[in-house]
């Protein structure tokens, strides 16, 4: 048995986060709350993205409840003007500004449709070591997609996802099949990489209704999981279905969500479903969003629900790891040394 | 004047506390907090309550939120399966069960229609010296009953209910009347068996609504009340009433309350009212049971109030008691042994 | 930049305070909390408002939760019986009535239609230095009002009625105009006295739809704007429009605000409207009352978001101060000397 002892889940300062989909900003600011950092977010009259910290100079006055001016942001109580960079550039009443009245602006990138934000040091942010999920903006994929608000620990949700055997039992009907918590997994850890990979391949299984109504697939199924994790932010799930047979073709879907520590006790559940085939289905894109969605509340009112049960444990409460615990146990080593820094 | 000088009244755990009506225990789990312990309560097929500790032992997740597979309870996480003793008897993903894997039983009984628990030392747990209502059970009698939660510390429902004088004013034109508030009480304390009785006999008083509509008197009563109440948990209230006048008939009405502490500001309000008269008479049964959860609820919002009150006040508030408390007050005392012993 | 350091603004004891509008306070109990202390008001059948603790001394029920019976009050919960002095002149179910049975009685003046109550020391309580609204009562004035709670430090409303350049952004297009932000403001501090003034005299301006419609001016106007803010809790802004050009009439209106700590991180917002034109046009009345009271709204809307928002701000935050808020500073500033003592 292992203690939990601390109250959450420290949070990895130096990291990118996924802030929000690319389409949630827009000409309207948008207010977001990162590793307790509070945000305001938009898009300039070019269409490139804008974070800023969201308490005005003044009277802290958040700045996701104003308006746009332009490329400015203009603040909803006294009119305090900010351009992109936090600089302001106007007060009211009179013509000097003064020279340090600035907000701090957040190092940002768009990636793959998601717009990433980096909370810490601004000279050790590099673009560049983004994990990528090209599915969600290539050609040829159709994705639909989500974000719910979490009332629980960020690393519950890591929990959740980096063990699949709780499809049976939590999304039984949706996702879920007797073989899913029945299959062993296999696990790969890159501590250097900070990448945890579970793979579970089921050879012949049912096939739930999430792939039998997007695939056409009627009977068994070959049915292959394989997670890919790249700690902090960003999950991939890559599913391979096909019907049980030789020389069957195979359906991809690949199952992405972004983990977003929002405050402490409070996480950003961003998820999205991409797939390559029946991609001018309609029918299937609205089934895919609404049954997606549906599993994804399940997901979240059984962590709701957790939190709220580990919120009245006395702490340093036990818990009992087995086998399929091996990945979200690494991925737990790698966020605690992520944290330290 | 007494200072209060808790937060809030210290627990008894080497008790038997009432978790559930028998009626409520069936085969789907019930969640009840008891004494703070989160307990999941359900029945075996062959009928047996059965009372296990809220969580499991893999990541905490409430069982209450669970299902059943014959008499086993399966986590509606990640199917960590439960016999009737708390011994985990399946995991997912691999065939060896750890042998530490367990959740707490706790020692049940069923009496006189109430699920019984005991929180404290199992081998102190001796179901003979659970106080009893046979009212509930037996046959001749017709009892109406609910449960209402209270955020309130127990020690105010304890209170409440040793002192019927309130009822003349919380509960005029219900149950009150004048004569309740002005007719003194005599109180008899048997510390060792910790229970204390309360008695207000009125031999001229008006007839409340909740008499004359279930007894069909007409004109003023000979009202009795005697007060049984068997610390910590099972609260009697012998009721007879009869017209004025020689040679009446008795009416006699069992009101029963169990009053179960959940959590520290937190109280389980178990009510029940019995009669042995106008058996078969379901309007009289539908009457009792609307016009009795009225009444408990005024004293549910007056509790409620009460406590919300009181958490604005400074530590050590003074409180003036006067004769209508000698039974609240030795309740009290009781209490206290109870919780240090 | 200055640094708020405590997490709330200090309450001054010896002050006046309206705990309530005339006509809130009839013949049944009212109750509210000023400077954290509960307070139950009602009003004799002679017209006097009495102000009690309301706390019943027996079980500390709410008084304020209970009933009148001719000009005392009879405890709600067991019957315990007041006077207007806050003595205890009956007791349920004995003669004798203990000697220190007693609530707090507060010193209460009913000046200008508000009923105001001192919670210091009542040796200091002088009626007499109650700074003056005389428009709420007089003759030839018409006024409308309302009282809003909000979630918030009572320092937040004092900042935002002192500073009224916020209307431009706050509530433009229904009593901000791009002027009020433009045009520099005077302040004058009588330190010894507790007042400020600031004033904002617009020779040209853009008429609102707030004096729009209950002048029935179409075009331009001077507007002028003059503050006077009586420490702690009387807040008066007159306002005279007129519209632009030489000998025109000059329209009064008083708009008052009365600003009553309620405990800490909560504050009553009382307003009212007053004008002593079109006195007898009732569709004005409507007008402002409503329009007033949509203004209000966007404040209490801005206030508890903005509180909402510091409360997540690390102690020790900062804050920008520039001309337009030399009101408010000398407000706190008077306001900390007042409750230093």
């Amino acid at each position: 048995m292992t203690a939990m002892t601390a109250d959450h889940t420290a949070f990895a300062r130096n990291q990118w986060y996924v802030a929000a989909w690319s389409s949630e900003v827009g000409r309207e600011l948008l207010g977001r709350t990162v590793l307790g950092e509070p945000l305001a977010l938009y898009r300039t009259q070019a269409g490139e993205p804008v974070v800023l910290a969201d308490r005005c100079v003044h009277r802290r006055y958040p700045l996701s409840a104003s308006g746009l001016d332009g490329d400015r942001v203009v603040c909803g109580y006294h009119g305090f003007t900010y351009d992109t960079t936090g600089t302001c550039v106007y007060v009211p009443g009179q013509k000097r500004v003064p020279r340090t009245a600035r907000v701090s602006s957040y190092p940002v990138a768009e990636v793959d449709a998601m717009v990433w934000v980096w909370i810490g040091d601004p000279e050790l942010a590099d673009a560049d070591v983004i994990p990528r999920a090209p599915h969600l903006a290539e050609d040829g994929w159709v994705t639909v997609r989500g974000m719910e608000p979490i009332d629980a620990d960020y690393g519950l949700l890591v929990d959740n996802l980096m063990d699949l055997s709780h499809e049976t039992y939590l999304h039984g009907g949706y996702i879920g099949t007797p073989e899913v918590a029945e299959t062993p997994i296999t696990t790969e850890v890159d501590e250097a990489a900070g990448i945890v990979r579970v793979s579970r391949h089921m050879a012949d299984a049912e096939c739930p209704p999430f792939y039998a109504r997007s695939t056409g697939i009627e009977g068994r199924i070959q049915r292959l999981q394989d997670i890919e994790y790249h700690a902090p932010c960003l999950y991939l799930l890559h599913s391979r279905i096909s019907p049980s047979g030789a020389d069957s073709p195979v359906f991809r879907t690949e199952i992405t969500y972004a983990i977003t520590p929002s405050a402490p006790g409070k996480v950003y559940d961003f998820w999205a479903v991409s797939r390559n085939f029946a991609v001018d289905d309609h029918e299937v894109t609205v089934f895919l969003r609404d049954f997606n969605h549906t599993v994804v509340m399940q997901d979240v009112d059984a962590l709701n629900l957790l939190q709220r049960s580990l919120n009245t444990e006395p702490a340093g409460y036990q818990e009992l790891s087995i086998n399929i615990d091996t990945g979200g146990l690494a991925a737990r080593r790698i966020l605690a040394k992520l944290a330290a820094g």
